[in-house]
């Protein structure tokens, strides 16, 4: 095919994708069927994290639950046996430690088993202008929010390509698409999240491994606490207000896709709060998960 | 300004910037004089490194050289020399070891003084699928391709703040744009660096330091040796073809602008083969400089 008959193609189908997008928007798709697979959430000791435990345990799922916070991990594993788990598992992991992270999950696998679907939720900001920010709070943002990732992938993904089924979902953020003042090592570590977890989507469409999939959500600012203090244009007064304003979200253009797999962007059910909105970056292949960002 | 007459106002703007663009592929902007400024570009040993130092040597800076191979520095400070520049001073200096970052930075500022234009060019390529691809090398790649860039920032940056004058250039990739299939690590690592720049430029301008601009280059694979073996749909057989193809580039859309500033993408000169096409990203406050790659 040459290329002006490539170019049209795209376009159609860019097209096509929106269209079919907006439509989702009022006709949501067939969700899957998740009853015992196993979930691993990071960061499950509060805010988005625990509140997708509580979800995924109404749904017959096995949950591990990942977070430093004890305590938190306790109360959510309380509440996602109140939601209806069955089994619910939960380890002290501090993420930003290679070492542990390989540690702990082994100690998953030899005590639950595989997980088939990996949730990359755990996540630091350091709130500061960036000469301000201490290089070690910098360091941990990125070993965090970004590497975990890696090294989560290393353990758990070995096992899905496998069995060629399994479901990889990186809790980036709108901070991973687009730049934000006062959130610069914040937004370095939430682009790497996305590039990353896009690129290792692709990888495995092309090596046939279809059955494992890749979903990135990216979040606006939520008030879970961890971004006590940020106010936007929408939210006056704002004397802290980032370059990046809520009402230019919704000209987030679908990014480029294959010619197979549509990167289409669906407006999130608010989560806990009025103040919550955002988006889903889908990744090229989606199958669409109970997600509670996923109720639209 | 309500929601509704700001929507319109940024889809007004939005395709006023890409006709702007469009316009300036023939009309080019006028370019800023840059003698005297006192250029540091990591990574320039080699490839474009090389190719941008004997160009900023014909526009009379001061130029300073990094890498890690010191025989490609001396060839590149011949060159340099022989294309015109006066002073040229190079230095060995490992990216990926942050306090080696600190120590040369150090070293440039007392015996060279501050440098006012910092191009952030340095990087490496694991270039392996990711679950082939050893802990190690990803480390190096997200330390040389990312963390670098916050090192020679914290360095470097204070002085232009002080004398609101400077200019950050991040040689990031499109790979910083769109997940590419094989480069898990190396999409993360320029993700990153795209997200990083963009937002210290969004700081900068929200602080009022708009004397320092910022300029993001997202290059195409270029036959430096980097990619050596990358292949694409255009250039069949593809046997290590990446799940991107050359012409989905040409439908990036510029990324969302606040009002007063534009994100735009604008055609490549080729650098030194047929083989290198791509894009640069203008970040927010652009001014052309006269890198080869704006030679458009």
């Amino acid at each position: 095919m040459n290329f002006l008959l490539e170019t049209i193609q795209v376009l159609l189908l860019s097209i096509w994708y929106n269209v079919e997008s907006f439509i989702h928007l009022f006709i949501p798709i067939k969700k899957k069927n998740i009853a015992g697979e196993v979930v691993l959430i990071s960061g499950s000791g509060s805010g988005i994290g625990r509140l997708m435990a509580q979800e995924f345990a109404a749904l017959g799922t096995v949950l591990v639950l990942w977070d430093i916070n004890q305590e938190g991990m306790k109360e959510t594993a309380r509440l996602a046996k109140q939601s209806g788990a069955s089994r619910v598992h939960y380890y002290l992991c501090d993420c930003s430690d290679k070492n542990e992270v390989y540690r702990v999950a082994d100690q998953v696998k030899r005590e639950v088993g595989d997980v088939s679907i990996l949730v990359n939720n755990a996540g630091i900001v350091t709130g500061k202008k960036f000469m301000d920010a201490p290089d070690s709070l910098i360091e941990k943002t990125v070993e965090v929010n970004t590497m975990a990732h890696f090294w989560t992938y290393k353990a758990f993904l070995p096992a899905m390509i496998a069995n060629n089924h399994g479901h990889l979902v990186s809790i980036a953020s709108s901070a991973g698409l687009i730049g934000v003042n006062g959130l610069a090592d914040y937004c370095a570590s939430k682009f790497a999240a996305v590039g990353f977890a896009e690129s290792v989507g692709l990888e495995l469409v092309a090596t046939g491994k279809d059955g494992v999939k890749t979903t990135i959500v990216c979040p606006y600012f939520i008030n879970t606490g961890m971004f006590d203090g940020c106010q936007t244009k929408s939210s006056p007064p704002a004397p802290a207000s980032p370059a990046v304003l809520p009402w230019q979200y919704h000209f987030l253009s679908p990014k480029p896709f294959n010619s197979k797999h549509s990167l289409s962007m669906c407006p999130l059910h608010t989560i806990n709060s009025p103040k919550c909105c955002g988006y889903v970056l889908q990744a090229p292949v989606t199958v669409h998960l109970p997600l509670p960002v996923y109720q639209y």
